[in-house]
């Protein structure tokens, strides 16, 4: 039986939390607030639905302290924005002193670099390993109070840690719980891997006037037009072009999009047409607000930490520098300087042995 | 009376061509295209039609031979898509050689300069002067065979010679028939002053998946939603900092608005209020091309010169550049180097001291 501590009780976190409960492992549950927490601690647990497990999951504690949360946790499931884990590692850091493993769901971009310097830099003497997974296992969504429903379990899913000397360590630890994790190369690997750099950003900010105005439109299959396919596709060879440098080995968009959903893609067809055979795309509408999760998250915690990584090992990314700048200026806020750039991800100065030295 | 050229015979060629001869020029028309011509040499000439004046307007010649059209011309009136100016350069190169008046309308940014610099490499002894006017003096469009409506005459419009030391004398030429046309400091002012360069491409952009999928909308009031505007207000501050630096003045977007429309902008409001309260853009329908000139005319011809001047005058232009960039990504195509760059306005290597000596 395995201590775990989740982080936060969103939608995914209420998953993962209910999930483990249901496989036998104590769960505590933290959030920054009490009115997510109410539910769960008037029932005692999370109702969990959905037809590849369901039951009413107990949970230990619901708390918004984070060292009652911590305390005797040997493994933390971080399941929200992007944007909150280098807040969740100032939290965290100093109570990570047995070892514990940090889990990430999803890192995006740069995420356990970014979570490993925060906690050094506040507790030298953290005793830790933190890893990220490439995305979020479930599609899932709260459906009521103090209740959860998993539409989907992704069956694949990658996973590093920091330094990857440890990720053997972390799988181990997940795979009686989620027999798909399996370990990627680095945590270059999966920040890298991460697609939602290519599908998020750039079609929002190519419909921005559209959503902003509340038109309902399908995300992939209306708003990623052909044109707006070609900036996907430049977009995804610097990425390409980045993994090469790094030398790791991620799939494109459009082998991305076959490994992930099945479907045959010929060579010589387009994003574009890949994109629309997608039936797992059908239905899901564009976001009705232009400071969606797809910019305010995507932009700072992939595009940049990909555009930033690219300076250090020398790949000239133009388009995703150009996508970046023009979030910036319909956001007018600057999305590298509070996003994951060199020197918030504390490679400010490395060269690109030395970054590949601290990842491995 | 004065014997012009007027070329080519679209919408405002045969408008331009049919008031100039109703005012009592001898006028001929060229274009290079038969097709366009067929019907104005049948009839003999062209039907105007419009509020402003009217009547059956004699062409003396209709041709598709550039030296038949320029023999014995004053004032060679071009009226075309601004990429289309270079090659109309080349043609008339051999035949300006009477100190001719050749008057872009309009030039967009850097076409006189264009049209200067590509006469003189293949005619070094060229003797003639270029001008460009700030835009189009009417609104118009072919209403049947041989026919042009003319629904709006500006009221004011700046023109600049080049060098700006002849602009005096153009001002004069056009007078008679055109009282509208004023003076301005020089062909930089003419160009910087162009509106499109801030209007029309990132718009386009910002609604390509939309403007793809032949979705109808105002292109003004739906299209330039208020996160849009913020990127217009970024593009108008990089353009109005070009100006500083060259020492001209020039509106921005908001005055331009209150100047031209003639409804008064406070200075609290945002662009996006200024172009809510237009009269004028109400039913400007979103052009339903992905490859309409707003991209493939605006992008090469008025954001590539005003980001190639910005470098030539040590301005930062970085917005301007996303949207040339992603322009590029959109259309697979590289509108910097097809477009006005320093090397095809003749301008690499001159220091701003330069460039001003030779536009004065």
């Amino acid at each position: 039986m395995t201590n775990v501590t989740v982080v936060a009780a969103g939608n995914g976190g209420a998953a993962i939390a209910a999930w483990l409960s249901l496989k036998g492992c104590k769960v505590k549950i933290y959030d920054k607030f009490e009115s997510q927490l109410a539910e769960i601690k008037k029932t005692g647990g999370i109702l969990l639905r959905g037809h590849y497990l369901s039951g009413f999951a107990p949970i230990t504690k619901a708390t918004t302290n984070i060292e009652e949360a911590l305390e005797d946790s040997e493994l933390i499931m971080v399941v929200t924005p992007a944007f909150a884990h280098a807040e969740i590692a100032r939290l965290c850091a100093p109570y990570l002193i047995h070892d514990q493993i940090v889990v990430l769901n999803p890192g995006r971009t740069g995420g356990a670099i970014e979570f490993n310097k925060t906690v050094k830099e506040i507790n030298p003497e953290a005793s830790f390993t933190v890893a990220e997974a490439q995305s979020l296992i479930f599609a899932c969504r709260i459906t009521g109070p103090a209740e959860v429903t998993i539409y989907e379990v992704k069956r694949k899913m990658a996973v590093a840690a920091m330094p990857a000397s440890e990720t053997q360590r972390v799988v181990s630890k997940l795979n009686p719980y989620f027999p798909q994790f399996t370990a990627a190369k680095n945590v270059l690997e999966t920040s890298l891997a991460n697609i939602g750099a290519i599908f998020h950003p750039a079609p929002t900010i190519l419909n921005i006037a559209r959503i902003e105005a509340k038109k309902t439109f399908e995300y992939y299959r209306e708003g990623i037009s052909p044109c707006v396919a070609e900036v996907l596709e430049e977009l995804d060879k610097e990425r390409l072009e980045l993994a090469k440098r790094i030398g790791i080995n991620i799939p494109d968009a459009k082998s991305w999009l076959q490994d992930v959903y099945g479907i045959p893609i010929a060579p010589s067809e387009s994003l574009y047409e890949a994109i629309q055979k997608q039936k797992a795309y059908r239905g899901i509408l564009a976001p009705k607000d232009p400071f969606a999760r797809y910019i305010t998250e995507d932009v700072p915690m992939s595009l940049v930490p990909l555009s930033e990584l690219s300076k250090a090992f020398d790949v000239k990314t133009p388009v995703m520098d150009s996508i970046i700048c023009i979030a910036n200026a319909l956001h007018k806020c600057d999305y590298r300087s509070i996003g994951r750039n060199l020197k918030t991800l504390g490679l400010e100065g490395k060269t690109k042995e030395q970054i590949i030295d601290l990842v491995s």
